[in-house]
Protein backbone atom coordinates (compact mmCIF):
# COMPACT_ATOMS: atom_id res chain seq x y z
CA UNK A 1 0.00 0.00 0.00
CA UNK A 2 1.43 3.43 -1.15
CA UNK A 3 1.44 6.12 2.18
CA UNK A 4 -0.68 8.13 0.03
CA UNK A 5 -3.18 5.68 -2.53
CA UNK A 6 -4.61 9.20 -4.25
CA UNK A 7 -1.48 10.46 -5.12
CA UNK A 8 -2.58 13.69 -3.76
CA UNK A 9 -5.05 15.19 -1.07
CA UNK A 10 -6.50 18.38 -2.64
CA UNK A 11 -10.45 17.94 -2.96
CA UNK A 12 -10.95 19.39 -6.58
CA UNK A 13 -15.00 18.06 -6.49
CA UNK A 14 -17.78 17.60 -4.26
CA UNK A 15 -20.74 16.48 -6.56
CA UNK A 16 -24.72 16.10 -5.44
CA UNK A 17 -27.25 14.39 -7.17
CA UNK A 18 -30.59 16.30 -7.63
CA UNK A 19 -33.94 15.78 -8.77
CA UNK A 20 -34.27 19.12 -11.10
CA UNK A 21 -31.41 20.44 -11.95
CA UNK A 22 -32.93 23.63 -13.75
CA UNK A 23 -34.35 24.63 -10.42
CA UNK A 24 -30.88 23.55 -8.80
CA UNK A 25 -28.50 25.67 -11.23
CA UNK A 26 -30.63 28.85 -10.69
CA UNK A 27 -30.69 28.29 -6.22
CA UNK A 28 -26.72 27.83 -6.61
CA UNK A 29 -26.52 30.91 -9.06
CA UNK A 30 -28.47 32.94 -6.73
CA UNK A 31 -26.43 31.70 -3.27
CA UNK A 32 -23.09 32.13 -5.18
CA UNK A 33 -23.87 35.21 -6.90
CA UNK A 34 -22.83 33.80 -10.26
CA UNK A 35 -24.37 33.33 -13.64
CA UNK A 36 -25.91 30.04 -13.90
CA UNK A 37 -23.91 27.61 -16.18
CA UNK A 38 -24.74 25.22 -19.04
CA UNK A 39 -26.61 22.09 -18.86
CA UNK A 40 -25.27 19.60 -20.30
CA UNK A 41 -25.88 15.40 -20.98
CA UNK A 42 -23.02 13.00 -20.67
CA UNK A 43 -22.49 10.96 -23.73
CA UNK A 44 -24.36 7.88 -24.49
CA UNK A 45 -23.01 4.43 -23.92
CA UNK A 46 -20.85 4.08 -27.33
CA UNK A 47 -18.99 7.31 -26.03
CA UNK A 48 -19.01 6.91 -22.43
CA UNK A 49 -18.83 3.24 -22.16
CA UNK A 50 -20.15 3.61 -18.96
CA UNK A 51 -19.93 0.37 -16.48
CA UNK A 52 -21.78 0.07 -13.65
CA UNK A 53 -21.28 -3.04 -11.50
CA UNK A 54 -19.46 -4.37 -13.38
CA UNK A 55 -22.08 -4.09 -16.53
CA UNK A 56 -22.32 -1.27 -19.59
CA UNK A 57 -24.98 0.60 -18.69
CA UNK A 58 -27.38 2.67 -20.74
CA UNK A 59 -27.61 5.62 -17.92
CA UNK A 60 -26.56 8.87 -18.24
CA UNK A 61 -27.34 12.13 -16.50
CA UNK A 62 -27.30 15.57 -16.99
CA UNK A 63 -25.16 18.05 -15.18
CA UNK A 64 -24.24 21.05 -14.26
CA UNK A 65 -20.85 22.73 -12.66
CA UNK A 66 -19.85 25.79 -10.88
CA UNK A 67 -16.72 26.37 -10.75
CA UNK A 68 -15.31 28.15 -7.69
CA UNK A 69 -11.22 28.05 -7.91
CA UNK A 70 -10.40 25.22 -6.29
CA UNK A 71 -13.36 23.15 -5.90
CA UNK A 72 -15.75 22.68 -8.35
CA UNK A 73 -19.80 22.18 -6.92
CA UNK A 74 -21.20 19.55 -9.45
CA UNK A 75 -24.88 19.22 -9.73
CA UNK A 76 -26.18 15.77 -11.24
CA UNK A 77 -29.42 14.89 -12.29
CA UNK A 78 -30.40 11.29 -13.12
CA UNK A 79 -31.44 9.74 -16.48
CA UNK A 80 -32.36 6.57 -16.23
CA UNK A 81 -30.35 3.99 -15.16
CA UNK A 82 -28.51 1.94 -13.22
CA UNK A 83 -26.67 4.32 -12.10
CA UNK A 84 -24.85 4.99 -8.77
CA UNK A 85 -26.43 8.24 -9.26
CA UNK A 86 -29.43 7.18 -9.58
CA UNK A 87 -29.30 4.92 -6.69
CA UNK A 88 -28.26 7.53 -4.82
CA UNK A 89 -31.08 10.26 -5.34
CA UNK A 90 -34.20 6.59 -5.84
CA UNK A 91 -32.61 5.86 -1.94
CA UNK A 92 -31.91 9.32 0.01
CA UNK A 93 -33.52 12.39 -2.60
CA UNK A 94 -31.64 15.52 -3.89
CA UNK A 95 -28.37 14.58 -2.09
CA UNK A 96 -24.60 15.44 -1.41
CA UNK A 97 -23.26 12.33 -3.82
CA UNK A 98 -19.45 12.10 -3.82
CA UNK A 99 -16.08 13.46 -2.95
CA UNK A 100 -13.38 13.83 -6.08
CA UNK A 101 -9.92 13.77 -6.09
CA UNK A 102 -7.86 14.16 -9.43
CA UNK A 103 -5.63 11.28 -10.08
CA UNK A 104 -2.90 9.77 -12.81
CA UNK A 105 -3.41 6.16 -13.11
CA UNK A 106 -6.92 5.02 -13.10
CA UNK A 107 -6.04 1.44 -13.25
CA UNK A 108 -3.22 1.42 -10.94
CA UNK A 109 -5.06 3.33 -8.51
CA UNK A 110 -8.46 1.01 -8.60
CA UNK A 111 -6.22 -1.99 -7.68
CA UNK A 112 -4.63 0.08 -4.77
CA UNK A 113 -8.05 1.40 -3.53
CA UNK A 114 -9.55 -2.31 -3.93
CA UNK A 115 -6.69 -3.37 -1.76
CA UNK A 116 -8.31 -0.85 0.95
CA UNK A 117 -11.73 -2.22 0.23
CA UNK A 118 -13.03 0.31 -1.41
CA UNK A 119 -15.00 -1.19 -4.46
CA UNK A 120 -15.53 0.17 -7.64
CA UNK A 121 -19.15 0.76 -8.65
CA UNK A 122 -19.13 2.58 -11.74
CA UNK A 123 -16.66 4.21 -14.36
CA UNK A 124 -16.86 5.92 -17.61
CA UNK A 125 -15.22 8.22 -20.05
CA UNK A 126 -15.55 11.31 -21.25
CA UNK A 127 -14.01 13.74 -23.48
CA UNK A 128 -10.52 14.54 -22.38
CA UNK A 129 -11.17 11.77 -19.41
CA UNK A 130 -12.41 9.34 -17.33
CA UNK A 131 -13.54 8.84 -14.33
CA UNK A 132 -14.55 6.08 -11.35
CA UNK A 133 -16.86 5.98 -8.52
CA UNK A 134 -15.35 3.59 -5.35
CA UNK A 135 -17.95 2.72 -2.59
CA UNK A 136 -16.68 4.60 0.18
CA UNK A 137 -20.03 5.11 2.14
CA UNK A 138 -19.47 2.95 4.76
CA UNK A 139 -15.44 3.60 5.80
CA UNK A 140 -15.36 6.93 4.67
CA UNK A 141 -18.56 8.07 4.85
CA UNK A 142 -19.31 9.10 0.85
CA UNK A 143 -18.97 7.59 -2.36
CA UNK A 144 -14.98 8.99 -3.57
CA UNK A 145 -14.86 9.87 -7.31
CA UNK A 146 -11.03 9.33 -9.33
CA UNK A 147 -10.83 12.25 -12.07
CA UNK A 148 -8.05 11.30 -14.65
CA UNK A 149 -7.73 14.04 -16.91
CA UNK A 150 -5.36 13.85 -19.85
CA UNK B 1 -31.44 40.34 -1.82
CA UNK B 2 -27.26 40.66 -2.53
CA UNK B 3 -25.78 39.80 -5.27
CA UNK B 4 -23.65 37.37 -3.56
CA UNK B 5 -25.70 35.99 0.14
CA UNK B 6 -22.74 34.16 1.35
CA UNK B 7 -20.63 37.01 0.79
CA UNK B 8 -17.58 34.79 -0.66
CA UNK B 9 -17.73 31.39 -2.85
CA UNK B 10 -15.18 29.54 -1.44
CA UNK B 11 -16.03 25.90 -0.69
CA UNK B 12 -14.02 25.58 3.20
CA UNK B 13 -15.15 22.41 4.56
CA UNK B 14 -17.03 18.99 3.52
CA UNK B 15 -18.94 17.41 6.33
CA UNK B 16 -20.02 14.00 6.94
CA UNK B 17 -21.56 11.36 9.72
CA UNK B 18 -20.08 8.53 10.47
CA UNK B 19 -20.91 5.43 12.65
CA UNK B 20 -17.64 5.23 14.17
CA UNK B 21 -15.37 7.89 13.77
CA UNK B 22 -12.22 5.89 15.33
CA UNK B 23 -12.77 3.99 12.59
CA UNK B 24 -13.30 6.24 9.86
CA UNK B 25 -10.56 8.83 10.98
CA UNK B 26 -8.02 5.58 10.78
CA UNK B 27 -9.75 4.69 7.27
CA UNK B 28 -9.19 8.42 5.97
CA UNK B 29 -5.52 8.64 7.54
CA UNK B 30 -4.90 5.68 5.11
CA UNK B 31 -6.73 7.27 2.23
CA UNK B 32 -4.85 10.34 2.68
CA UNK B 33 -1.42 9.39 3.62
CA UNK B 34 -1.48 11.69 6.51
CA UNK B 35 -1.40 11.33 10.28
CA UNK B 36 -4.55 10.66 12.26
CA UNK B 37 -6.08 13.70 13.24
CA UNK B 38 -7.18 14.39 17.01
CA UNK B 39 -10.75 13.61 18.11
CA UNK B 40 -12.58 15.85 19.43
CA UNK B 41 -16.04 16.46 21.49
CA UNK B 42 -18.07 19.31 20.88
CA UNK B 43 -18.72 21.79 23.90
CA UNK B 44 -21.52 20.70 26.01
CA UNK B 45 -24.60 23.09 25.83
CA UNK B 46 -23.85 25.67 28.37
CA UNK B 47 -20.78 26.46 26.06
CA UNK B 48 -22.35 26.02 22.67
CA UNK B 49 -25.95 26.94 23.45
CA UNK B 50 -26.44 24.70 20.90
CA UNK B 51 -30.35 24.84 19.74
CA UNK B 52 -32.06 22.50 17.13
CA UNK B 53 -35.22 23.93 14.87
CA UNK B 54 -34.92 26.95 17.64
CA UNK B 55 -35.09 24.91 20.70
CA UNK B 56 -32.09 24.14 22.86
CA UNK B 57 -30.65 20.73 22.87
CA UNK B 58 -27.90 18.56 24.95
CA UNK B 59 -27.26 16.86 21.17
CA UNK B 60 -23.12 16.78 21.38
CA UNK B 61 -20.98 15.01 18.67
CA UNK B 62 -17.21 13.97 18.06
CA UNK B 63 -15.15 15.65 15.38
CA UNK B 64 -12.30 14.94 13.63
CA UNK B 65 -10.60 17.34 10.81
CA UNK B 66 -8.32 16.50 8.16
CA UNK B 67 -7.08 19.61 6.97
CA UNK B 68 -6.06 19.70 3.59
CA UNK B 69 -5.46 23.38 2.24
CA UNK B 70 -8.65 25.14 0.96
CA UNK B 71 -11.03 22.56 2.19
CA UNK B 72 -11.39 20.63 5.32
CA UNK B 73 -13.28 17.68 5.49
CA UNK B 74 -14.98 17.17 9.01
CA UNK B 75 -16.14 13.56 10.25
CA UNK B 76 -19.06 13.70 12.37
CA UNK B 77 -19.79 11.26 14.70
CA UNK B 78 -23.56 12.15 16.52
CA UNK B 79 -23.97 11.92 20.43
CA UNK B 80 -27.41 12.08 22.03
CA UNK B 81 -30.10 14.24 19.60
CA UNK B 82 -31.73 15.97 18.55
CA UNK B 83 -29.48 17.22 15.84
CA UNK B 84 -28.88 17.61 12.61
CA UNK B 85 -26.15 15.05 12.53
CA UNK B 86 -28.44 12.73 14.31
CA UNK B 87 -31.49 13.32 11.97
CA UNK B 88 -28.75 12.41 9.09
CA UNK B 89 -27.24 9.08 10.46
CA UNK B 90 -30.35 7.80 11.22
CA UNK B 91 -31.77 8.16 8.36
CA UNK B 92 -29.26 7.85 5.93
CA UNK B 93 -26.60 5.65 7.53
CA UNK B 94 -22.85 7.40 7.15
CA UNK B 95 -23.22 9.86 4.55
CA UNK B 96 -22.21 13.49 3.15
CA UNK B 97 -24.00 16.01 5.45
CA UNK B 98 -23.14 19.42 4.42
CA UNK B 99 -20.75 22.03 2.79
CA UNK B 100 -19.63 24.57 4.72
CA UNK B 101 -18.67 28.26 3.52
CA UNK B 102 -16.57 31.40 5.99
CA UNK B 103 -19.12 34.56 6.08
CA UNK B 104 -18.60 37.34 8.55
CA UNK B 105 -22.00 38.43 10.14
CA UNK B 106 -23.93 35.53 10.89
CA UNK B 107 -27.51 37.27 11.72
CA UNK B 108 -27.41 38.97 8.64
CA UNK B 109 -26.39 36.22 6.22
CA UNK B 110 -29.40 34.53 7.92
CA UNK B 111 -32.01 37.15 7.25
CA UNK B 112 -30.49 36.77 3.61
CA UNK B 113 -30.61 33.53 3.45
CA UNK B 114 -33.61 33.11 5.03
CA UNK B 115 -35.46 35.10 2.39
CA UNK B 116 -34.36 32.25 -0.25
CA UNK B 117 -36.35 29.72 1.38
CA UNK B 118 -33.25 28.63 3.63
CA UNK B 119 -34.23 28.20 6.68
CA UNK B 120 -32.69 27.70 10.19
CA UNK B 121 -31.76 24.09 11.06
CA UNK B 122 -29.14 24.52 14.02
CA UNK B 123 -26.60 26.32 15.23
CA UNK B 124 -24.14 26.99 18.07
CA UNK B 125 -20.88 28.19 19.24
CA UNK B 126 -17.33 27.54 19.63
CA UNK B 127 -14.27 28.65 20.96
CA UNK B 128 -13.36 31.32 18.82
CA UNK B 129 -16.40 31.41 16.62
CA UNK B 130 -20.05 30.15 15.62
CA UNK B 131 -21.80 27.84 13.13
CA UNK B 132 -25.49 27.55 11.61
CA UNK B 133 -26.84 24.52 9.46
CA UNK B 134 -29.68 26.14 6.93
CA UNK B 135 -31.59 23.69 4.78
CA UNK B 136 -30.80 23.70 0.91
CA UNK B 137 -31.42 19.90 0.56
CA UNK B 138 -34.93 20.19 -1.56
CA UNK B 139 -33.49 23.61 -3.25
CA UNK B 140 -29.09 23.05 -3.06
CA UNK B 141 -29.12 19.17 -2.73
CA UNK B 142 -27.12 19.74 0.83
CA UNK B 143 -27.45 21.36 3.94
CA UNK B 144 -25.54 24.24 4.16
CA UNK B 145 -23.33 25.54 6.70
CA UNK B 146 -21.98 28.82 7.58
CA UNK B 147 -18.90 29.44 9.51
CA UNK B 148 -17.82 32.62 11.41
CA UNK B 149 -14.56 32.95 12.97
CA UNK B 150 -13.78 35.37 15.26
Amino acid sequence: MSSNPLGNNKVMQVGMVVENIEEAVLAWSRLLGVEPPPITTTDPFDVSNAHYQGKPTPAQAKLAFFDLGQVTLELIQPIGEPSTWNDQLSAHGSSLHHIAFEIKGMKAHLRGLAEQGLGLIQQGEYSGGRYAYVDGQKQFGTVIELLEND
